[in-house]
């Protein structure tokens, strides 16, 4: 049995996934009992039917991605659009530039926005750790706490620096337990994983799923 | 006199540009006399303001970028809220998911949605050439072309490969005179730049512009 599966969303993000290749996410979902998929907002649609008989298993879809530079009001309208195809969680990327503009009622105001439209669906805010300075990520995250969203994720996998066991713990202490939060980028083996769940996350959007079981099984076996 | 900067769109797309960036950017192109500005669909109505007293300088913003995989309907919402806030030019990027299924109607129908949206104002396509075979850059220039689109464009920015002087002759030799071609993505000097426009680029999405014309004009000293 796997101890980490169940903090595993099961991604593909990729600009050219085909039909195929959502069919096979999903179905690995499925087997190996991950707690979501993460599939592009083209694919929702297919991926909720496909899982239909697999209701536990969460489809979850990016809003503003990877960029989150959107005109005001965007974002929330694609958050409506991906629960109306059956999207069960949404991950939306915070606004940098009104961020390192100090306008921070625009952040706030764009996320509450996009809770209103996802109608009591999970909202994970990615804030983009990458491209923020720790005093920043301490600030992104007491912004997603106060909007009331559900979780501060932390990359888009579109900067060089992927999750770090360091800014999860930043985030922890900012955030206490009033959120949880989605580690992502770069999660590639068994190792990174397991030290980023006791660093304090509460979920892993990974891409190479099977390979982490896979050495999650030889090192449980080892002990 | 610069001969290369009619063809320059100023490039600015960080996902953390602030005011101060972008109205540095607005001020660069008048100095310099470019075509347009290229900037995030938030900072279009501020770039519009600032370039107010130079309507010769198109505005132009993106859509659906850099993945192109969102929701169906999304992509026009965007190229509305766009024009409405004062692009003069819509640069979109095609849905490469539909494109590699074989679900050609999907892309082109998106296309001509953008264009409904865009009133007028001038559309271009990204087909992504970097995930591309050669024979997906003629199937996709030939998608824009009966689709109505102004320009086939051709990278994002966020794919290893930039424009090549092979892929501008290929998309030329597609579609004839019937379609201008934005070449973007890595075009860092002059000889690059040159070499775009001499093997039928209309226009070169750039960022380090400046640095192209001060090469240029070393270039031109030199004969």
């Amino acid at each position: 049995m796997s101890e980490i599966a169940k903090y595993i969303e099961h991604t593909l993000l990729t600009p050219y996934a085909t039909e195929k290749d959502i069919s096979r996410l999903c179905d690995e979902a499925v087997q190996h009992k991950f707690v979501a998929v993460c599939v592009p907002p083209y694919w929702v649609s297919y991926a909720a039917k496909r899982l239909a008989s697999a209701p536990q298993i969460e489809v979850c879809t990016t809003i503003g991605f990877p960029l989150g530079f959107n005109a005001p009001g965007i974002k929330a309208l694609e958050a409506k659009a991906a629960v109306e195809q059956g999207a069960t969680e949404i991950d939306m990327v915070i606004n940098l530039c009104a961020l390192k503009e100090g306008n921070l009622e625009a952040v706030s105001s764009e996320i509450k926005e996009v809770l209103s439209a996802a109608s009591g669906r999970i909202v994970k805010v990615i804030i983009e750790t990458g491209h923020l300075t720790k005093e920043e990520i301490v600030l992104a995250s007491k912004l997603v706490l106060s909007s009331g969203a559900h979780f501060v994720k932390t990359c888009t996998g579109y900067t060089p620096v992927g999750a770090t066991v360091e800014n999860i713990r930043l985030i922890r202490e900012t955030v206490g337990d009033q959120l949880r939060i989605k580690a992502s980028s770069k999660i590639r083996d068994y190792q990174t994983a397991a030290a980023l769940v006791k660093a304090g996350a509460d979920r892993l959007g990974v891409v190479q799923s099977l390979k982490i079981l896979q050495e999650e099984q030889a090192y449980l076996t080892r002990q």
